[in-house]
């Protein structure tokens, strides 16, 4: 029974998506849903890629976190209109907060929208928000074994960022399994390995989203 | 309607955690909750814990995952008896799955039952299995803002290791901050900072699963 629910919940969900979907494309804005774990660097690469392109494009962010405005303010101090939901307690987004998140928006005022969900590398990516891509962010920190054991992410997601590139000498990681493991699990997976910290690697990332924007966004 | 369906499916786990508890103290069996993000360090810590205490005390494990059964493996290489759950997607440990994974042990034969839980700061923190305590474990690399941004965690926890301690020279982590906040958020909480991998700390966290087993499990 408990299943039923779920599904049904679910359900409900991409009713609404749809409807974000649709609203996105007539407002013509690119949609991205950014996620991964805790501390993954979720803002940090938010922060990086609004001061590369933000001369270029009109950004908005929502910033999804369980308590506090901290992500939002911090996205806020580079002139960037962001929108905080707090999920109080629930571990993702869905479509109905995201439809709430967007009546702090002038659509017509945007091009991107990144959407940074709740630190959590399971239930996001049951979530659909209405996006037309979505992102995951990793680091290194966290172990070259996780494709496998949390796949439903890696099988969801367009891009993976592959995060603290720079921590590398000092780990254990092991870069060709991890790599092999996310392709096996999503074969279509494009995967950027990068550093937040010292700029490597970003200019991939940097010119993907440009061009997804370019093509939906006008 | 959500949050009914929700608050009931929490209050059925409460019943069937209850039933676990009363089990344990039958049985004399101390039980602790491991949880924390992916890539926290989790089943190393239980390696550690299982290499210093096995020839003192019975233990067992049960190890939660979405997929696969490498963990209950790492496990199973110590001469320990590990029960591997799979939950197929399910971001946490409920008492209903812990239950089923008690089959697979003679709890008479047991002192120290270890579960350590889907990787996940956010939602195995609502669901009682019939622990003694919940210990978390969250690596500094995590980054220092963690405990406001995922409160109930902290709050509901006993213990916080701080692993991956060796790795802060090479991290902007302020102690301190992270400190004050995890106690402001739980002033009950007994933090120890560790490093698995150079075994700094973890003398601490030995004696203290070890006192707690005694007490309980005899």
């Amino acid at each position: 029974m408990e299943i039923r629910v779920v599904k049904n919940i679910l359900e409900a969900n991409e009713v609404i998506a749809s409807q974000n979907r649709k609203l996105f494309a007539e407002k013509g804005v690119y949609v991205a849903n950014l996620m991964g774990s805790p501390g993954a660097g979720k803002t940090t690469l938010l922060e990086k890629t609004i001061e590369h392109i933000k001369g270029r494009m009109r950004i908005g962010v929502i910033e999804g976190d369980i308590a506090t405005s901290r992500d939002a303010e911090r996205i806020a101090a580079h002139a960037i209109h962001a929108v905080q939901i707090n999920t109080g307690g629930a571990c993702h987004l869905d479509g109905n907060m995201v439809r709430g998140g967007l009546e702090g928006f002038d659509l017509d005022q945007i091009d991107l929208l990144i959407v940074e969900n709740v630190g959590n590398l399971v239930c996001p990516a049951e979530f659909m928000i209405g996006e037309h891509n979505k992102v995951m962010i990793i680091s290194v920190t966290e172990g070259d074994d996780k494709p496998e054991k949390y796949p439903l992410m890696f099988q969801v997601s367009s891009v993976l960022l592959l995060n603290k590139i720079d921590l590398l000498p000092y780990l254990d990681f092991d870069m060709k399994r991890f790599q092999g493991e996310a392709l096996k699990v999503n074969p279509k997976l494009k995967i950027m390995a990068i550093s937040c910290k010292t700029g490597e690697g970003l200019d991939n990332w940097f010119r993907w989203i440009e061009e997804r924007t370019s093509k939906k966004g006008s």
